[in-house]
């Protein structure tokens, strides 16, 4: 694939992810119709599709299955929908803005939001155990639901958020920074890459370099998000810039300063690819994903 | 089974789930702290536990794994709990009560609330993901993930929730009422028999008998809570009596009136236990949790 260039990967990545979130998400006419609206307001807003871009390379390093990846890569887009709809909150993070459009709760009211985000989380499972056409799918994927459930789970995603806002106003150590940021971002970014290596035929070393490129990568992401959330305008991000500082949020700039926070993003950056040095197939398209996490500008 | 009363029967299935919720639940004291005391609070507050008795009679009568029982009763009473969590958000039905105890948003704050209740629901996909003992349980467990999924997303509860806010102010019919019911109550009540069902070694046939008996009372169950709701104390219920006339919502009663919404869910028993016959095991604890269910004061 090293011929062809990462920006056409990109969009055939995120064309093919879109498509299949289509097909899944119900019709918006369909009854009831004010929370199918919601759910694909959600989940249809033109994000990165980082996630479903990670699962789809991984997954692709290691000849992996492309229908099942792409059951995969839904339900991790709903996941990752899902926890922005209810990290937006008033209760929550109280963002009116996402991706430059209001929140879904703007949108559609809370009550809606709510239930919207119920709904895509309830969903990603559905899809994950909808019947396979070969038996052998099987065991793939109920061990994808284990893998995607710990780590949207309170080990995962939703501990992170909850230590998340234990964390607001306190002043807290690198390590512990890190910690939250493991499980609020690093979880799922990581269950992306072994879902892509359980789509496939990955040996046990492949899957363990994957896993250690998305710890790195994890961690790398957050802190951009970090600096970009304090160097970045609102219109560039798509979502209110200097949230964290006005909820007083700790950050890495806030902690290690805002150079350290570049070095340390660049840093993990370079142990992020090294790491995929062990993949026997070509991991073009994992180190232009690692390259854009880090040099991205929204 | 028939000479063991059915009050020991309930207390044994009673301390079986929540022996197994017990186990499921991360002790109190890790971390996240809050987020695991508000999913304890939510879950293990002496709930009925009627949907996990559903789900041990409907697997006894079909000889399930005990094991496979105890997880999916497990899920389905977390799935339950969540819902009862979201549901009383100030956003959602603001109900300040439940089981007579502050309901969970009231005792942690909205966001822990919000929180337990996503983690909730996303441990009830992992157990039912976890490893089992057997290969044989493999597709059992993936059968049953999807049936969960399906009772609790669009199609069913949080569908059914949608709906009902909704209705809120409305005049609606009858049958849009029973429609309603039928996805916020009714399929998860059905998910239950059919997860017990699965757990064992039903046959086509006895799985359409359980599914037509929880099927009738599902909608037996909903009547009584309407009529319970008009005629209760709150200290009886446990929760806000005579919530559903203040916020304007359609119910039995006041569409019906009370005499004939008590005829009906009299005889949606008869043809719930009715449907019980073509059972090759004995259905007695059945029988009596449809009793149960129809003829409850709370």
């Amino acid at each position: 694939m090293s011929n062809v260039s990462f920006d056409t990967i990109q969009r055939a990545y995120r064309d093919r992810v879109e498509a299949a979130l289509e097909c899944y998400l119900a019709a918006a006419d369909a009854p009831p119709k004010r929370l199918i609206e919601a759910m694909r307001y959600a989940c249809l807003n033109g994000g990165k599709r980082l996630r479903a871009m990670l699962l789809y390379a991984s997954g692709e390093a290691v000849n992996a299955d492309p229908g099942l990846l792409d059951t995969a890569a839904c339900a991790v887009e709903m996941i990752h929908a899902y926890s922005l709809v209810h990290d937006d909150l008033p209760a929550m993070d109280d963002d009116d803005l996402r991706r430059g459009k209001p929140s879904c709760h703007i949108a559609y009211g809370e009550a809606t939001a709510i239930l919207a985000g119920d709904a895509l989380l309830t969903l990603a499972f559905e899809i994950l155990a909808t019947n396979s056409t070969t038996p052998a799918d099987v065991p793939r994927r109920l061990q994808m639901v284990r893998c995607l459930a710990r780590a949207a789970g309170t080990a995962g995603m939703t501990g992170g958020q909850s230590l998340d806002l234990e964390a607001v106003g306190r002043t807290l150590s690198r390590e512990h920074l890190a910690t939250i940021h493991q499980r609020k971002t690093g979880a799922l970014i990581k269950a992306c890459v072994q879902m892509g290596g359980l789509s496939g035929d990955a040996s046990s070393s492949e899957l363990a370099a994957l896993e250690q490129y998305a710890q790195h990568l994890g961690i790398a992401f957050q802190i951009v998000d970090d600096i970009l959330d304090e160097v970045s305008t609102t219109a560039t991000l798509g979502k209110t810039s200097g949230a964290d500082r006005a909820r007083n949020k700790p950050t890495y700039p806030s902690i290690i300063g805002l150079e350290a926070s570049k070095q340390l993003a660049e840093d993990l950056y370079r142990q992020a690819i090294d790491c995929l040095d062990t993949l026997a197939k070509n991991a073009y398209t994992l180190r232009q994903l690692a390259e854009m996490v880090v040099h991205r500008t929204y």
